[in-house]
Parts: structure tokens; sequence; C-alpha cells
């Protein structure tokens, strides 16, 4: 393994590195920033590409570190080791690990989207927060879905802080990013059953058959989905609360939603296959 | 309504409330820090004793803003009026919406918690992130819990970020903050069966008669239950990861355990009362 060493904040490398905090950045570069140890495990695991990594053996966790650099070494990375404080300098996050990659960022089409019997898919409106994108991507991963459409492109997947609060379903859910003028037709075309959550509607969620092949739907952390989605879903739901504060986060709702179908299958994936 | 105004950073009440962003500062005046409209309004609403409110007219976000104060400052608060830059010095959160208090904190003994027939209880052990034990207040109250115990003294239920998480929900939910060697005699002491949450438990958590009186019980973020929690519970329930991944965060993993003990009850509360 070939391991460049970079002492300067103003290394040109670094420099282009800590620019892609931004979003605008990003995407002009095509890259994202990826930290710590599960991350960069996960990435390439699912193969993505990393395109430079960082590393710190002062900061490292664990001891399988090295062996994760050769592998992405081996994988077409370039190895850069930095003083403990340029790590901490680049790093968008407390405990980087010792480990700071950058990674090229997929397209997410539509058109990708694996279309399986008896299918269970996520549909996300407009959610903002990266924690709560986070935390919908490790409960669409963890109750077996086919797939997550996030249904807003000014939501940005490849916010780092998405990519760390998922811890790494990111790279393991089936994603598409899309508008809900195509995504409508594309469950019309597919036979796939739209339930959109509202606080409005009559049926409690358990009250509807979940086998079916299905799409669940969920809005803003603000104000729950739009009318669009309200009116163009095939069932509307609603989640009972039966507090005294009325109001559960966007991921919660999600979660409520994707065990409850989970459930109804009897833990089985889309394909079919029981994972229990 | 009585307004005294205070302009200086160097004011003594100022300096004081700013203080109680530290915990031992909190412990010590028996104070804690509440901001926001819906904060506060939930506090009044549920009977806590509000000492002093800091308010700025203009970051008010609604109209309702002085009508809340009137009530506050009728129940007892000293109201202070300071300019833009203070209050946003005193504040810990971006948008303080004008309104910063000080609340006199409660002791939450397990003594108090009231024990109704066919109870629902959730216990959560050492939840140390400020959001999460907010998140599982939210979802505690939503799924109609009759109390929450919190199992470990050390999480400190009054951090401010605990009450903007919870979105009020901590004064709304019956609380006790114990610990386990109380919880344990006072569960087998009024016949609540213990429901623990384990990755290596045989029975999923849909299995299980979860109408009878009964506590489920989730533990850290890092490592889940103590062994001493594990060993001690009646039954030990998994809830199964159909994806990648295989973890789900300790709020999310609540809230699925406490809407299906809600579905199972066909969504009434403890008391037998139906609220849907």
């Amino acid at each position: 393994m070939e391991v460049l060493k970079i002492t300067s904040t103003q290394n040109k490398t670094v420099k282009e590195a800590v620019k892609l905090r931004d979003r605008r950045d990003r995407e002009a570069a095509n890259l994202t920033l990826l930290e710590g140890y599960r991350e960069l495990s996960r990435a390439l695991e699912y193969g993505r590409t990393i395109k430079e990594v960082f590393f710190c053996p002062e900061q490292f966790l664990g001891v399988n570190e090295p062996a994760l650099l050769e592998s992405l070494y081996q994988h077409g990375a370039k190895i850069f080791q930095v003083p403990d404080f340029l790590l901490n300098k680049m790093a968008y996050r407390d405990r980087p690990e010792g480990l700071i990659a950058t990674m090229t960022m997929v397209k997410h089409d539509l058109a990708s989207m694996p279309v399986v019997e008896n299918g269970f898919y996520m549909i996300a409106e407009a959610v903002e927060k990266p924690g709560n994108l986070g935390s919908i991507l490790r409960s669409a991963d963890a109750a077996g879905v086919d797939g997550l459409i996030i249904c807003d492109r000014r939501t940005d997947i490849y916010n780092p802080n998405v990519i760390r609060a998922s811890t790494g379903a990111l790279f393991a859910v089936p994603l598409a990013v899309t508008e809900t003028s195509e995504v409508l037709p594309w469950l019309k075309n597919n036979k796939i059953l739209s339930i959109a959550t509202s606080p409005h509607a009559e049926p409690v969620y358990t009250d509807i058959d979940l086998t079916r092949s299905l799409a669940v739907v969920v809005g803003t952390e603000q104000v729950g989905l739009s009318e669009e989605w309200l009116n163009a879903a095939d069932i509307n739901v609603r989640i009972p609360m039966l507090g005294k504060i009325d109001s559960l986060n966007v991921a919660t709702a999600a979660t409520i939603l994707l065990y409850e179908v989970a459930r109804q299958r009897n833990w089985r994936c889309g394909t079919g296959k029981v994972k229990l």
C-alpha cells in the first residue's frame, strides 16, 4: 500500500476535501465526505467508490483500520496519512475515528429501482433534517423494504450527517431521489398501492391489509404530507395518538408504519424470503 | 402585569439564569431553563412552577405570546423584558422564539407513580442522549403509557435539550427517576410484567400478550440493556431486523414496542378508556 503524507492545512487535496462540507461543492465535484470506520466499511462493502482516504493512526478506535485501509487501497483509493490536528480540522463531527474519505456520489434514478412481487416501498417527501432522514433509512433497512424513494430533489441525501445518522443504511437500501410527478405514474404502472399518513384520515394504519404491493408515504417534519400526496394516495391512514401532546417525529411515524407492514407480512421480505 | 426591564448581560438575574445550562448549577438552584412558546405553554398547562420569564417581543413568532406572559405572571412568575441581543445570548438553542424561563424542577419518586389496572409502563435504562430521551417521552405520551420510569439517576431529565426534544411530553407523562434496585420490587409488588428487549431473545415482541399489566424495558444507545435487567425481566423479546445494518436507535426500538402494546390493547389506555 502506497501511503502519501500530508502535514499542511494548505495542501490542495485537503482543501478540496474540506470544501465538500458545502453542498454546492459536493455537487460540483460529484463527491461527498465520509467519516468513521463503520461508514467507510459499509461504503466499501456496498460497492461505493472511495477516491481518497485521510487517516491518523493515533485516533483509531480498534485494530481493523489498517486492513480496511489496505482494502480501500486495493479498490483504487489514494491513501494519505495526516497528523492529529489536521484530521480534526478536516472532520465535520467530533470523533472522526481517525478516518475521513471522499466518495463518489451515485445518481439514484427511479428507473433503477427494483420492482419486485409484493414489493414493500417507503416514500419520504421533503424530509429535511439529516438526522430524521438517517433514522428513516435505518428503520427502512431494518424493516426490510425493497426500496426508499426520496420525493424531493431539494433533500440532500449525500449530506455527511445523513450518512452518519443512517449508520451506513444509505448504502444498503435501494434508493431513488426523484419528484412526486415521476413517482405517481411509477406506482400506477407497477400496481403499487400508496398509503399516506394523515392525522385527519379515518382508518387506522393497522386496519389496512399491508401484505399487498405497497408504498407507505410520510411527509415533512413540520406540516406532514402535501395536499398533492394526500389526494393522490390510494389510502390515507392515521396513527392514533393517545396522549396529550399529539405529535410524533416523522422518523418515528415512519418506523411505526414500516414495522406494522413487516409484522403483517410475518417478517418476510418483499422477495418472499423469510429472514427471521 | 408588572414588567421589569433588563438591558445588561451583567445583570445578576440574567447571569443566574444562564448558569442553569450547567447541570450542577441546575441541581444547586433546583431550577432549569425552558425556551419557546410551546414548551412554556405546556409547562404552565401541566402545573409546573415558572419562576422568571425573559422575553423579547421582536422575536415572537405568533400573536399569543402576550396572553401567555400575562398568564405566567398571574401564576407567580416574574416577567423581564430584554433586548434581542441579550435573549440570544441567554438562549441555548438557535430560535428561542423570544421566550426563556426558569422553572422549578420536580422530584419524580417511584412512590408517586400511579398504579392502574392493566397498567402500561415504559422503563428506560441509562438513555443518555437528550434527543433520544425526548423522543422516547413523545412516543410514550403518544402510545398512552400510564408512566415512564427512568432507571438511572445519572440521566438528567431536566437537561434543557430533553425538554425541547420532548416537545413538552416531559410535563404530560407521569415520570419516575430512580434505580433498578427500587424498580424490580415495585414491579413485583404491583404484579407488573417486565418485558425487556434483547437481540438474543427467541420470542418476537409481537408474539407476546401485551394486554396485561406490563412494563416494556429499553436500554442504552450503545450496548442495550444491562445484564441485570436482561436477567431480572420476566420476558425477553426481540425486534426482528430484516435488513443489512442490524441496528435500531433506542428511541426507535422503544416506539416499535410501545405501538405494538397500544395496537394489542385496541388503542385503549391503561385506564381502559378508549381514546380513539
